[in-house]
């Protein structure tokens, strides 16, 4: 099996997003294969009962501040989005029927729209103009986001999650050790230069 | 108003414990002066209506690897207590009632003794050993932790504390800004030497 570092995320978390932006800067200088894992971080959330820190109020208050000054750190083009939270189930479903080809740039995509550019990605004009920029035919993708098949798949990710301990995003795995958190993307780095 | 950090912890906290160590390093190279502020963990969860990570199977899990992690990282002599969690309510209660000059040794003491020494507090005869070590009087210590204005100091200062939008410890404040977790211990030193 080849060695790689897994990388749980939801588009909605906006500590996935600066772990992708750290992700991103640490691919031009190591050798590190990095695996995107989506999940749906409601419907883990839900699994685990607890309380979304987006709905509790002092940490969602301190959560826009917290990220906005580790985004100033790490030098990430940051704006905490006006309408969070919103649901990114379409978004999430999304990349499940997508052409393998283009996940990468349909990921960046989104997190930069909904994490950078302040965009409003409950609204599905907004969501078309990025898949059109992608080249992806936007009326098979919601008829395929529709698809009980595709929902259940984003469910069993999610799911599998939750059976491998994963209690939040981002979450890392490496050597079957789990790091939670943007903060510890340089320890699971370290857990996968250990050998 | 003399400038500081303040510093909200809980000794039953992990994380507290590991910014506790931290700010011993801090004090040695930096003059940077930090008050130290109990609450009751228990309590502020409570008030937020949330579970605590150590009711979470999962966190707790994690949260013991991570904790020795971070501690490898920093050289803190650190050992999960195998009691954990158990009600910190006598020892933060105890705080409150000491002499002042004897607070610092005490938070220190009880820190150490359940942090590093994985030492069963939940026992009455261990926090006896220790306020023995520091010269405290047990008898006058336990009658007057049960006093009820000592319950109700504790109470209010937890009460202000999420008043504050405190929602975990560690909790740094400066500046009226609040960095939550020993993670962000560097971020509320920049923050003081700002100006």
């Amino acid at each position: 099996m080849t060695k790689k570092i897994e990388f749980y995320f939801d588009i909605i978390s906006p500590y996935s997003f600066l772990a992708h932006k750290k992700i991103s800067e640490i691919e031009k200088t190591k050798k590190i294969l990095f695996s995107y894992k989506p999940i749906l971080l409601g419907g883990l959330h839900n699994l685990l009962e607890i309380t979304a820190p987006a709905f509790v109020k002092s940490k969602n208050k301190y959560l826009s501040s917290d990220c906005m000054m580790v985004a100033k750190k790490y030098n990430i083009d940051f704006k905490f989005n006006d309408k969070f939270p919103i649901s990114s189930l379409d978004i999430m479903r999304g990349l499940l029927i997508i052409d393998k080809k283009k996940i990468k740039d349909y990921i960046n995509s989104f997190f930069e729209a909904y994490w950078s550019m302040n965009i409003d990605l409950s609204k599905k004009n907004e969501i078309i103009k990025i898949l059109n920029n992608l080249e992806i035919d936007t009326d098979n993708f919601f008829f395929k986001i529709k698809d009980n098949k595709i929902k259940e798949v984003l469910k069993k990710l999610t799911h599998e999650a939750f059976q491998k301990d994963i209690f939040g995003a981002p979450t890392f795995i490496v050597n079957n050790k789990i790091f939670w958190g943007q903060d510890r993307l340089e320890y699971a780095v370290d857990e996968f230069e250990k050998n």
